[in-house]
């Protein structure tokens, strides 16, 4: 009677929610200490100090009927400002505070940007593994999530599999890069390739195919050589969506925005539906306090050296035990093969020695687990016997 | 190509919006004092100290990693808590925290349960005069809205009306009391006669009628003489919608709730589609510093005293004018009548008055006018005059 897709939506739980409650369970049983809990993509960072000081600077400075009132759908103008400027000089593009839309972070950005593009039965391409949440978001926008297998062991976008994947339904290619659960961080050739076939096919069949570049890890990059491509530089449908949950270790916060590049012909007919979707979707406008924060704060980023440091200790002793692991060059996950057919075996045997790992297949990666290193470096320690046992365990 | 639903939502401003774009441009020309502007429904009473001091107390109080941490979807189990023995405390239910949804404010509590409980062709009863976002979020939800009209001239329930708009098809009620636009608050015992319809009718069609209460108004009420009934006290299938957007002065913080009632069979199930469809939309959870914000000041409400002001200077002066208007019990609106058949041309002439109010139209009230008081109480004194020489300029 009531809505069955909401209550099984609502009922199930996700494998990474799943394990997250076993392992609180478990810290009870055998202590929080002994427990090795690589679950969930929360920072483990705290928020910078600038977040905390600017919070405080905000409510003392600013008149309270404006500061918590509410702001336009698109957000603060100043903000929006900011943002543009901010953004054309790390990446040369010429937007204005016109092209901005701030949000409820990340998912919202997507629910928002989706809902604006798509018409039932519309299809959009995102390249395994993947953010399993992508599925719900497509379909409750109408649409169909097409899933494009990356190539084997290197997770790098397969071309082949891309052309053939695309069809006169495609309406956009989400791309997350660095790349939640693989680490991945698609290079600039790879981005050139990908443009210049949505180019090609968006000609052939006569529609547009938008790409959506999902960016909450963008500034959780490693290494100075690898750079993160400003998509908009490549390609004039396209969209990005940013969030500030992992670059200021804000995701309780639900601060984000949605820049839409201003070089597409038809960009006020985007923007207008973006305003749109986000008016039907019950968003009214991003919370104001931290929209005045991220005016104050644009440029700042939680210290991820600790994320570097867990990748670098935890992919060279993962190695050193015999496991399967493409280098992470971004964000806080690591993508390791399984030893054995299935993942959930491996995941599942993990569990014997306390190591929490997510299985690969709701990512869309079969055969692989994820493990999530935003955690404290003291426990990555505790765990490595825990992880050499495992690796042993299949000799 | 894209949407052109959303394209079309995005584009086309509503009349209040239009009127207050109109309002700041007239400022400019002849001054901001001589501009009366009562178009929006932003409250103009700043958010109690409590509020301010409080989020500088979590911010100095709180560890930073929880603080700014995702909440789970339901929301932070503490807050929850609170609200449930609140709620028990002041309206003798028996609420748990697992009652509680916390949400991005009234516009979000509404669409979560819109998409939770709706399949598509359901129909959504609502009474006229309401809020037009109403129907953007029914729709959106795949629903249709019924709008019932309200007895003339005195805003309150037609049960004739009412009676003959259910059908097989009615998925749910929203009552909103107080209500905008009307002020009017619905007594016991329009509720009971409600409650007895819904009954009747879910009984003849096999079909359940949900009841879902709208009140981000609640607490503005003027007169002690004045009850808003607790819905969950006269039928089991209800559910509130609450905002802290007017009682705390906070609208573009976005923080409310969904409070489901637990004398409902189906509970679990309802509870459950609530969190998928918050899952599905992209709500991810509420803002968490406002989440510890509300577990403090639960029980604080700004001071609503100007807003009674407001009204009783605004209603006596206008009747004495000669206009017709209901008095409103609550909210901060009044619904005046047009002295000519079309409230459009009485809204056109009030500008030549340079007084901005909302022809009632949009709000299925033809022949209405919508005017927020919630505004200084100077520009009421120094709007009187031009009230005055409206209401001659119809003699």
């Amino acid at each position: 009677m009531i809505n069955r897709k909401n209550v099984q939506l609502g009922t199930v739980r996700s494998s990474i929610r799943e394990l997250f409650e076993y392992g609180k369970q478990r810290k009870k049983e055998i202590g929080e200490e002994n427990v090795f809990d690589f679950s969930i993509g929360n920072p483990s960072v705290p928020a910078p100090p600038e977040v905390n000081a600017a919070i405080k600077e905000i409510v003392d400075e600013c008149d309270p009927v404006l500061l918590h009132g509410y702001t336009s759908a698109q957000g603060d103008y100043g903000t929006r400002k900011v943002l543009a400027d901010y953004t054309n000089a790390r990446f040369a593009t010429a937007l204005n505070a016109e092209c901005f839309y701030l949000t409820c972070g990340a998912a919202a950005s997507l629910t928002i940007i989706l809902n604006a593009l798509l018409n039932a039965g519309d299809e959009v391409i995102t390249f395994a593994p993947f953010f399993p949440e992508y599925r719900i978001f497509i379909e409750n926008a109408g649409g169909r999530l097409v899933a494009v297998k990356c190539e084997e062991d290197t997770f790098r976008i397969d071309f082949d599999r891309l052309e053939s994947a695309i069809t006169a339904h495609t309406k956009g290619v989400i791309v997350n890069s660095p790349n939640n659960p693989s680490g991945v961080v698609y290079t600039e050739e790879e981005i050139v390739r990908l443009t210049k076939l949505l180019e090609k096919y968006s000609k052939k069949y006569g529609n547009t195919i938008y790409l959506i570049s999902d960016e909450p890890y963008r500034e959780l990059v490693y290494d100075e050589r690898v750079k993160v491509p400003y998509i908009m530089n490549y390609y004039r449908h396209s969209v990005v969506c940013y969030s500030y949950s992992k670059s200021l270790s804000l995701p309780g916060e639900r601060i984000g925005y949605i820049a839409v590049n201003n070089e597409m012909p038809e960009f006020s007919e985007v923007y207008a539906a973006i305003c749109g979707a986000g008016r039907a979707l019950g968003f009214v406008c991003a919370p104001n306090l931290f929209q005045q924060l991220i005016k104050r704060v644009y440029n700042v980023t939680s210290d991820v050296s600790v994320y570097k440091r867990n990748r670098d200790r935890l992919y060279s002793a993962l190695t050193r035990y015999g496991f399967k692991v493409v280098k992470p060059d971004g964000a806080f996950y690591m993508f390791v093969k399984s030893p054995e057919q299935s993942s959930v075996d491996f995941c599942e045997r993990a569990k014997k020695y306390e190591l929490l790992i997510v299985p690969g297949d709701d990512f869309g990666g079969e055969g692989y687990a994820r493990i999530s290193y935003c955690v404290a470096p003291d426990m990555i320690e505790r765990a490595l016997p825990a992880f050499k046992k495992l690796a042993e365990s299949y000799r």
